[in-house]
């Protein structure tokens, strides 16, 4: 029961930090969404920053999470399983009508320069995803499938960055382009090159 | 004198929206910062959204009046443009310690799904740095510099949107690296392919 009063919390309040922001976030806000009494927040969490703290770790287990099948899918090349993960996106973005964006990439801009908690937090979110791409594109390497000529760290950074700033450009045009431009680059020129 | 205060207001507080973002900045901390007494603001500045509007307005002729003297330098091929544009933008986060990131950037992926003005505003200001990029590409083009392969308005869009999403990056790592790691892949991948 505790149990599933915090991940009410933390589920309703990372919908509403996706959209609007840490800062531009109350906590009552949270609270009156999720339907839990007004006494539960510090039952729970020391401060809005623990509370902030932990729906990054919640982000990123739903990154994971979200990646997880495709990573797994042996019937699949390392090309592949990158296409489909950021088709899967892209997906998910349409059925948004291309609001919201990465919450790791929306809080990294918002709190980066703010908190050291949350950069280093951050940080570590950021991290896992390179550290997951360049898992894929090292793999591909091996089997000759994605391009020698990369060092597949800096790689995996510069896919991960772009995608970010492809997600901050699609909040703005309210259209996929920008996501497809990403995708269209990062697979013509940089993967198979 | 009038257009001095209403100056006033707008520099100091793009600078404080710069750093803590749009909605986490409040009207008497700019004007307390600015100096400046507490019933200006709405002599200048219809609401909180007006300004903001023109805080934009301010960071895209910022923009522009930084590159300005590299787009008219006749000694300057489009590509030493581009590496110029960027280094210089490199050196100006190196002196602020890897803090504040694109102000247009920030602006895009917090207000973005926020409110209709902000986002038609941020595009137009988005819109303006790709026509530069596309604008100094094309002339690479003809000069037989950058790559023919291009669609120069795809890889302007393409260029801005990764450069965002590498500031973003950079405000997490507090490093220039990202900068660094964006310019290696966009010269050496994309430009000259």
């Amino acid at each position: 029961m505790k149990e599933t009063i915090k991940s009410k919390i933390l589920e309703t309040g990372a919908e509403i930090i996706h959209l609007k922001g840490f800062n531009h976030t109350g906590i009552q806000e949270i609270l009156t969404a999720a339907g839990v009494p007004k006494g539960s927040f510090y039952h729970y969490f020391k401060n809005k920053e623990d509370f902030g703290l932990q729906v990054i770790d919640h982000f990123n287990q739903y990154f994971a999470g979200s990646c997880r099948d495709i990573l797994e899918d042996a019937a699949c090349s390392p090309l592949q399983k990158i296409s489909r993960i950021l088709q899967r996106f892209i997906e998910f973005f349409r059925s948004k009508d291309c609001a919201y964006g990465c919450p790791i990439g929306n809080l990294s801009q918002e709190m980066g320069d703010l908190s050291p908690s949350f950069q280093a937090k951050l940080k570590e979110a950021m991290d896992a995803m390179v550290d997951m791409y360049a898992g894929i594109i090292c793999e591909g390497q091996e089997s000759g499938e994605i391009s020698s000529r990369l060092d597949a760290k800096q790689a995996a950074e510069f896919l991960v960055s772009s995608w970010e700033g492809a997600l901050l450009h699609m909040k703005i045009e309210k259209s996929l382009e920008p996501l497809e431009n990403h995708q269209r680059f990062i697979f013509d020129y940089i993967l198979i090159s």
